[in-house]
């Protein structure tokens, strides 16, 4: 997994724009750069130049011409890395690029594995692991929440009382261990009650930090919703209404839309997503959606469920159907919200009231009349989708965690510290307490990074994209 | 179309890779850039940087953070444009390549219209016409011929030839109106018969160039070839064992495949694009595919035709073949090549000999058994298919033309120079030589932009990308 004395490189950008950039990293960057790149102005030799310095000049391979570049130079420790460091800014030619990563290559340099200019970067002490895990998170942002998220954890976010507080317990495990060593002679180095104190404190930071994910999760991966509904009543126009708003919300700066992620719409700032409607929309034609497998797995995937339901349906039928989702559903955190569509084909029919009366809501679930096709109730609909998500606690300063590893991590603490707890308070033998203490600041240390192995890193960074 | 005092912005790289950057030129890139950026160990302002330097800090809205950015200011006139101008290179996610273009146009900024760039920088004199479409071709460029004629045309290619002949040209037809001023009294400035050398020379040049384009035409955007045989003759069997061998043969650096292009092979550098053989694929169960109009249409788009026949085939049967597709073809350019399909099958089948005789092949045109299934023969295939483009003039040090633009106006120079020529020769008046070699200076000039009209210049840049 760590291999810090190869000089790494790999393509930084995406293909298919202007320019492209190609990062090389470790201790012969300077060296195997200057094999391949020829200055236009300039006899100074990259391993010469000061850092943060950019030239003009040439890539060649041998007498050939491959590019006209510019190289900019970071000599360590001021690189991402914390490595000597160059960047190629070639143009965006896919052949360009692979003439570049090969010269590099036959010169002396290997390709990045996925993550590894962060990972190095981890290792050379220029971030913890959860700023680290934060790059990933910041170049898949797509959304305003998950970005801020994501920048917040990159600049530290909750890593430094995490690291304060597992120093305090590390402090008295220590005090404890010392108890021990001394075996029969009953002195008491640890303050009892100053422990139970840090113990409490560092189980509720955990237990709040845990118990946030919910939302950080929605933040990040966006709240699934899925639609369902009887054939022709309109789920697949709902949905298209529902997007169409949102191409007109994006800003159309020219250049910025390619990668426009299909099915998602943008909501104060969080991301719904709406699960495999391709497959939705593709069995209108069948007879009772709601019977079928799939539609049942969406279902179970879902936060959301929006049952498309028809002005003309007796208030038997809505009820039935929703009992029926209910039922399937099996889980009270999803939220059902019953919309009865068509509105505007019956403008006579005035007994919305009536009907409304006559639909069985719970708690937290929804009705709406709507008109997908005349795009009325449509707001209504994307509020009642904001309400998902408690957003009071996004404009707070309350810390929000995304990340499923460091969820499982803080559970563990809380579940350590919790035993620790019940220990003090019984009068359990220090040795099985300083064990339970142990365990709460391995898990809060492999959060940060201060304890970590080749597994924990592997697992982080194969999901990252090669060239970060 | 030309708007020298704004500051333009736009992406230049593709939206999905780790970093992305974005390009602001113009006299306000320092100023509006100092009102989002913020320095994170420095207090020099951007505009008192010098150039070609890097500074990291991050990019702010207000008081929010929105990415740690790498800022490289370069101050005109060393810059790509020749204006002052800023990269910013910051984390890829598409929310944050929106928001810094946002907060850059909110401060002044405009986005940048496709190839605004490089139209400055050929406005502002840092190349010429005929290199600036050479870095459109150079970004577009995917086989190593293609790059390596969009290199040398942006390096000067031929624009210095023609700007010398052009000026010579110049100096004669000022001569020679300084004769017509003189009106009747029949001196003779220009010396006639250095004028004809001139013009020959000038002549002789435009036409060498005009007949390289269809070899430099090849080069840039491939050569086109479509696979023509009855039925399950084994066409689509035959592609997917060319491409097959082609993803073999491609080198598989990690992050630089994914924009691979179909159905195109690389043979000596040039690429063998087949036309909608996805088309081709789908009418297999067509009982006659000769006789299809749209196989017709891409016989007529082809420069090579590959006729796949079963060696259980009758010689007679070829040949009808053979003749009907020289008939559709009509056009001597083509290159046929008959391919005798399926002999690992019948290996008993010892009659090739016999076959191969009874096949009748014009010039220029090929026999070949193979078995696509078997991977027999396709390397001579593929040689074939090599010599279709004469390569020879590839490793010369003969100046080729990529350009349709430039194609056509050295057409019209030939044709206005062949006028001169005739009637300087036939002693016509001088007036009406005077015109024509005035339009071929005008035509010579339009290659290299000493003449453009708006009309030029947006024909040129509309083709190029964003951020280019």
């Amino acid at each position: 997994m760590i291999r810090k004395g190869e000089t790494i490189c790999a393509p930084a950008t995406a293909t298919g724009g202007a320019i492209a950039v190609v990062r090389v990293s470790g201790p012969k960057s300077f060296e195997i750069c200057e094999k391949i790149f020829r200055p236009h102005n300039s006899k100074t030799r990259l391993r010469e130049r000061r850092g943060h310095t950019v030239v003009y000049g040439e890539i060649v391979d041998g007498e050939e011409i491959i590019d006209d570049v510019l190289v900019t130079v970071f000599r360590k420790p001021h690189s991402y890395t914390g490595e000597d460091s160059v960047e190629i800014s070639c143009h965006g030619s896919q052949y360009i690029i692979r003439k570049v990563l090969e010269l590099l290559i036959n010169n002396g340099a290997v390709p990045a594995r996925p993550g590894e200019f962060t990972m190095r970067a981890f290792m050379n002490g220029k971030m913890d692991l959860s700023q680290a895990e934060a790059v990933a998170d910041l170049v898949a942002s797509s959304s305003e929440a998950s970005h801020r998220l994501a920048i917040h954890q990159m600049r530290g976010g909750f890593s430094e009382e995490i690291m304060r507080l597992r120093q305090e317990l590390l402090h008295f495990t220590s005090l404890i261990e010392l108890e021990l060593d001394f075996g029969e002679e009953d002195v008491e180095f640890a303050d009892r009650s100053e422990l139970l104190k840090i113990v409490r404190r560092v189980k509720e930071l955990a237990g709040k930090l845990a118990s946030s994910f919910r939302l950080g999760n929605a933040i990040k991966n966006g709240v699934p919703v899925v639609i369902v509904g009887k054939p022709n009543s309109g789920k697949s126009t709902l949905l298209n209404a529902l997007l169409m708003e949102e191409r007109a919300i994006v800003s159309d700066i020219p250049g910025t839309t390619r990668d426009f992620i299909e099915d998602t719409i943008v909501i104060d700032g969080i991301e719904y997503r709406f699960i495999d409607t391709a497959g939705l929309r593709e069995t209108t034609d069948a007879i009772e959606i709601l019977g079928i497998k799939k539609t049942l797995e969406k279902i179970k995937q879902a936060r959301v469920i929006l049952l498309v339901d028809e002005i003309t349906d007796s208030p038997e039928t809505i009820n039935r159907r929703a009992d029926y989702l209910r039922k399937l559903a099996g889980d009270d955190e999803k939220r059902l919200i019953i919309l009865i569509n068509k509105t505007d084909l019956y403008p006579e029919k005035m007994s919305r009231k009536e009907l409304g009366k006559s639909i069985m809501l719970r708690d937290n679930e929804s009705l709406l009349f709507i008109s997908a096709k005349g795009k009325i109730g449509l707001d209504e609909l994307r509020a009642k989708l904001g309400e998902v998500i408690e957003k009071e606690k996004l404009s707070s300063e309350d810390v929000i965690i995304s990340n499923m590893r460091h969820y499982e991590a803080l559970s563990k603490v809380s579940e350590s510290l919790a035993r620790v707890e019940e220990g003090l308070e019984s009068g359990i033998p220090e040795d099985l307490i300083a064990e339970d203490i142990r365990q709460a600041i391995h898990y809060l240390g492999e959060i940060t990074g201060e304890i970590t192995s080749d597994e924990i890193l592997g697992n982080i960074f194969k999901n990252f994209c090669i060239g970060k």
